[in-house]
């Protein structure tokens, strides 16, 4: 088979004035970017929310295996699925992050016949929306440690000179970073604003670092905003700094919050782009999925809801991760949950998900995982399992996607289809990859099967419990733990963010994404383990509190044969080896 | 009169189809980004390089002053002059940068009723570009610390595992900052790669430093390649760093050059705009003045002489800075020198050159500046006339266009009119700024028949010279000064880099705007000054070596009222105050 960015250059793709026309898209809500891209103009969100709604189906998989599990083949594929068998769909996906693209991984759009095309543009800058995340995020940081400084150097005369009040940072309690869309260890950890001895032009001295731009809390704010207007509010909500005296000082109070809305304006509109197969796909915003939600917008989902039928998304990582934030953040901040889930399971993945391997980064993988063996995989199914329990938990009906590669058995397939068939959710052989939208008509029956029945979505937790309340049902209703072990500074953390008024909001689990549990040594499905928390940090802009349950890395390195090696254009600007 | 943006604004502008047509780009060449943005395919300049060649207007100045001579103003209404009595015109000019926006001036985009528009577009992301400047120029520095974690950490063993040759790193011999499209004034210097004592994970620790993503010379070589291979070529060329026995380490050899080009593609094409009246007009690339040679692209010059038969660009500051940049770098990669000059004077500003007021940044400016005063103004014009005659010393026929204000007087600009006019220059007013292009016709005329006279465009110097001699013809006959200084340093780099093979290239004089020696200081036409040499550096991808004569500030600061606090977006995205 050919390699994605092969199958993607051959694609004889559609004009997207073609695409748009056909989603139902108008020509001024249509604002193209080149032959193959538009962003869609903010009025389509007023003619949207009171056209007829669609269904949403949201995409997630089981434990994530270094193997793949496909799962955004298989939402793409599914959208192509779905269109095959006469369905109005859209797809709605994240943007991937320009800077890992240069480090260990190939490209995030897909694979196979089941892809976003053009793949190197949607790798690449696409329409500029991390790019002005990150601008925004550092004119923030700059803003702050300006006025440190010139409050610093001014003294009382500060308030005089400018009619401003000064507010007094405390240098040591500043929480924003800066960011940039790049693997680059070195800013993990830097010192700023170095001066000569006795100087201070060159600003205040202090430690600082940088963060991946998907890292941000203005890409969790993109991602949430329900519009315009919204995003102004949020972008003001954003707390950057506490005052010596220990109160939040936001980027309204710094008068910054403004620019950063000028710089968001048009990111704020999703890019629409085509599968393979002509399927209209929103791409739009990126976050993470441990310190952030890691699901796209609602802004490219409410367009979407209000142009098609059913409309497919997915979230980040397993079910424990991106699909439970879908259903406590996203859905809390949209008003609206998904109507059905689909999770995304693979023979590969869930023999991985046994614990009978040690799978460690950078080492070969064991052969075994790719061969025939009932016992790995049905002490793996368990991991299954408790994917499909857990989306039950919030009251939508299942369908399992079985993602087929070409050396799996019909007997263990099989099998396997029954095994999920007695547990009470649907399921379907997908073979997206290889076959495109053809390949995935069953899985496609299967959803529009699953959107008929009658649902009732329901969040895990009420928002307003008190903090503590909310992480000790994540723990045990949300992973199955024995409870919460609350570190001293995550208890000093819970009764700050309490008293400055924020304890209302939900909380954003920054856990491992390699177990259900905290743990990712713990496979299968953990039982007998106690969360801890380490600490907690606010997101007031994007309307949530993230959880610290271990380390979490939010700047990725290069590795010493970075994928940028083979990354090159020729004299008429193709550009190659993006997924080698 | 109306704000910058509130005319911008108010204007009705065509759609950039309709621009493009009119302009004789076909729709193949065309790939719009929006309504009123497009960028033009590489393609244009096959077609552009076999069609008949227009002329080159290039537009300079009398030594800046902090009044602000227009410019940009008179680039843009000439250009609508030229259009409004019947020629066929374009503009090309260089794109603001972003950082700049959010400090302490307005916009870039021309003014009044000579402006691009839409100046918030212009002002903020535009197509991107700078963006990708950035982003190339942050993943080289990101592969030189990760290579040099890399082999430091790994040894001998670097070789072996991945079959790549050790650069040997000296790390205090990086010369590749990274850049943010920011004034940040913490970021001039810091230290890097910090680490946990006795830890490596977070890289290599050594001082480093950000520059404003204009002063990247990645910008310098986005506006000086031809085409798509030679910016590849320029890209493989770039020196990062040097190795323990001293030899230059390029992007190429470190395997990131092809990333790099993949990630400047795009920004490889230039941006269709429009101004005010329709006038179309290419933005690209925004190289510093003074560390780089602070002209728009070859590339769009390329396809604008193919298209139009007057093409009006600009260059950075006075006629001894951007201008002497454009005879002696940008002509000599372009293979083709200006047309014609354009020199803009104001009353004002002539004033202001004759070195009777005490004119400090952030100082009120003297009233007398403003008012009627014979003898300033002639002391004053000693400035003008040495801009004409160096103008003139490259071989190109002379325009002065007196930029009028509302408060000059018919008296004194008549006297200036007599005095140009004896001094062997044409001679016109312009009112574009408050009448658009029917303020500019007497110049457009003007600028016509200097076209229509013989011209021999000559350089300034040979570049084979040893790099000595090229400095010492740049003091005495680019200045008018008695010689060079040369510090120990500066002879260091000059026999270092003619050693490694550097000394064919010109020389970018980084030396104040503010005079016409390097001293800001001497003002009017000082004569008897040796200009000191205080280092030199390699852009060996851009193809000059830049000379130290002073402080350069690569990295601005935001004050401390800066100007993000009066902008900010209405609910249907429209920006407010970005010219405040």
């Amino acid at each position: 088979m050919k390699s994605d960015i092969a199958i993607s250059q051959a694609a004889e793709l559609r004009p997207i004035t073609d695409i748009a026309v056909a989603a139902g898209i108008r020509t001024d809500e249509l604002i193209p970017q080149g032959q193959y891209k538009a962003k869609l103009h903010q009025k389509l969100l007023k003619r949207a929310a009171t056209a007829p709604q669609g269904k949403l189906v949201l995409v997630t998989a089981i434990t994530p295996t270094p193997l793949g599990e496909g799962k955004t083949v298989t939402t793409i594929g599914l959208s192509q699925g779905l269109n095959t068998i006469g369905q109005k769909v859209m797809a709605c996906i994240r943007q991937p992050s320009m800077g890992p693209v240069f480090g260990v991984k190939g490209g995030a759009a897909g694979g196979g016949y089941s892809q976003v095309a053009p793949m190197e543009e949607l790798n690449l800058h696409l329409t500029g929306d991390i790019h002005a995340v990150t601008a925004a995020h550092n004119l923030a940081a700059a803003a702050i440690d300006a006025r440190l400084f010139h409050e610093q150097k001014l003294g009382d005369g500060f308030e005089e000179k400018n009619g401003m009040k000064a507010l007094n940072f405390d240098a040591d309690s500043v929480v924003w970073n800066r960011v940039v869309d790049m693997n680059d260890r070195a800013l993990r950890r830097i010192q700023i604003g170095i001066n000569e001895p006795g100087k201070t032009v060159n600003g205040i001295e202090r430690e600082s670092g940088f963060d991946i731009s998907a890292a941000s809390e203005l890409m969790a704010i993109l991602a949430l905003a329900s519009d315009l207007k919204d995003l102004r509010q949020r972008l003001g909500q954003v707390v950057l700094a506490y005052s010596r005296s220990g109160e939040a000082i936001t980027a309204e109070q710094v008068g910054v919050a403004g620019a950063m809305a000028a710089i968001l304006r048009d990111a704020a509109q999703p890019t629409l782009m085509q599968t393979l197969e002509g399927v209209p796909t929103l791409v739009h915003a990126g976050p993470f999925a441990n310190i952030a939600h890691g699901n796209s917008s609602i802004i490219a989902d409410r367009m979407a809801l209000g142009l098609a039928d059913i409309v497919v998304t997915e979230g980040g990582f397993g079910s424990d991760m991106g699909f439970e934030k879908a259903c406590n953040i996203k859905a809390r901040a949209a008003g609206k949950g998904p109507d059905a889930a689909v999770v995304v399971a693979t023979l590969r993945g869930l023999k991985a998900n046994s614990g009978r391997y040690d799978l460690r980064p950078g080492q070969a993988l064991p052969k075994a995982i790719f061969e025939p063996d009932a016992e790995a995989l049905e002490a793996g199914f368990a991991n299954l399992k408790w994917h499909i329990d857990n989306a039950k938990r919030y009251g939508v009906p299942v369908v399992v996607a079985l993602n087929r590669f070409p050396d799996d058995t019909d007997a263990e397939l099989n099998w396997l289809a029954d095994k999920v068939a007695q547990s009470g959710a649907k399921v379907a052989l997908s073979e997206a990859f290889a076959k495109g939208g053809a390949g995935a008509t069953e899985l496609a029956k299967a959803v529009v099967e699953a959107l008929a029945e009658p649902a009732e979505f329901t969040h895990l937790y009420d928002a307003e419990q008190p903090i503590e309340a909310k992480l000790l049902t994540m723990a045990e209703v949300g992973y199955g733990g024995r409870g919460i072990d609350l570190s001293e500074q995550a208890k000093a953390d819970i009764e700050r963010l309490t008293k400055l008024g924020y304890g209302h909001l939900p909380v954003c689990m920054a856990k491992t994404p390699l177990s259900i549990s905290h743990d990712p040594a713990l496979k299968g499905v953990p039982t007998d383990f106690v969360v801890p928390v380490r600490g907690l940090r606010l997101c007031a802009g994007a309307g949530f509190i993230y959880v610290l349950t271990g380390n979490v890395m939010t700047m990725p390195g290069l590795s010493d044969k970075p994928a940028y090696l083979n990354i090159d254009i020729d004299e008429d600007g193709n550009i190659t080896g993006i997924d080698e």
